[in-house]
């Protein structure tokens, strides 16, 4: 299993996002996704979040709030647990990295954008404020067969 | 690392509390915990908490609310993540199980109980109905050397 942060930062309606353009082998080459990956040896999620953001964004977070967790079960790697933060307060500005191109996307834009199914479930959740939530979605291949919100099966 | 799920079940002002005295080469052994275990193959977190708590006490869930995550370092196994649930609603009785011994105890009377050092913070924050938090422990052997509640260091 492997276990990831994924983070939407926010600033006047748009959220940053990642055009997964620029490595080969990328499970979401050519999608539309937020910052974050791996945990590291014996770090909390916070730790690894404000890590990855720093590393792929240059920004230093200065308030964050863990939104949910989502179980990513797909039958090309193993389960990927990914704890889902929003941001919305940090220093700097916005540097390119080498997994893809960042874009500040309005958040009424966004269900445009080449994304995978199953986050087009998890934005609508991040947008609307719903309060902490736990989803599964299991993929063969591109298409997402089921999706769980909380226990409750919605696909 | 290792991903498990603990759950708190509550009757009465009572949560169903198990005191590891059964099992051999224990990380618990002779501390009371709560009840739940580790995840398999492609579970999320609720159905790995369904199962866990039947298996170990026969009980069925009805309701259960996500109350938070800890990651549990230690010098003696790998970093676990605990998805942490309160659950107020199940079908059935506590049967006794091979992890250890179950009791309802008075949550007035938990913090009296052979506790991990840090598991008598989330028990407080889950008495006092805290928001989801993330709580990361640090132990070398029973001794908690650093407590962080959503990024911010207690001890």
């Amino acid at each position: 299993m492997q276990l990831t942060t994924l983070c939407y930062i926010e600033r006047e309606e748009k959220y940053l996002m990642m055009h997964r353009v620029k490595k080969k082998a990328d499970i979401n080459q050519g999608k539309w996704i937020g910052v974050g990956g791996h945990f590291e040896k014996a770090e909390s999620p916070e730790e690894c979040l404000i890590r990855e953001v720093y590393e792929e964004t240059g920004l230093k977070l200065k308030q964050y709030t863990f939104r949910g967790i989502i179980t990513f079960v797909t039958d090309v790697q193993p389960t990927e647990y990914m704890c889902l933060y929003t941001a919305n307060a940090f220093e700097g500005t916005p540097r390119q990295c080498d997994e893809g191109d960042l874009a500040w996307i309005r958040k009424q834009e966004i269900m445009d954008l080449n994304l995978w199914e199953g986050d087009k479930i998890f934005l609508k959740l991040l947008i609307e404020n719903a309060p902490f939530f736990s989803l599964k979605l299991c993929y063969h291949g591109d298409i997402l067969q089921h999706a769980i919100l909380n226990g409750k099966q919605l696909k």
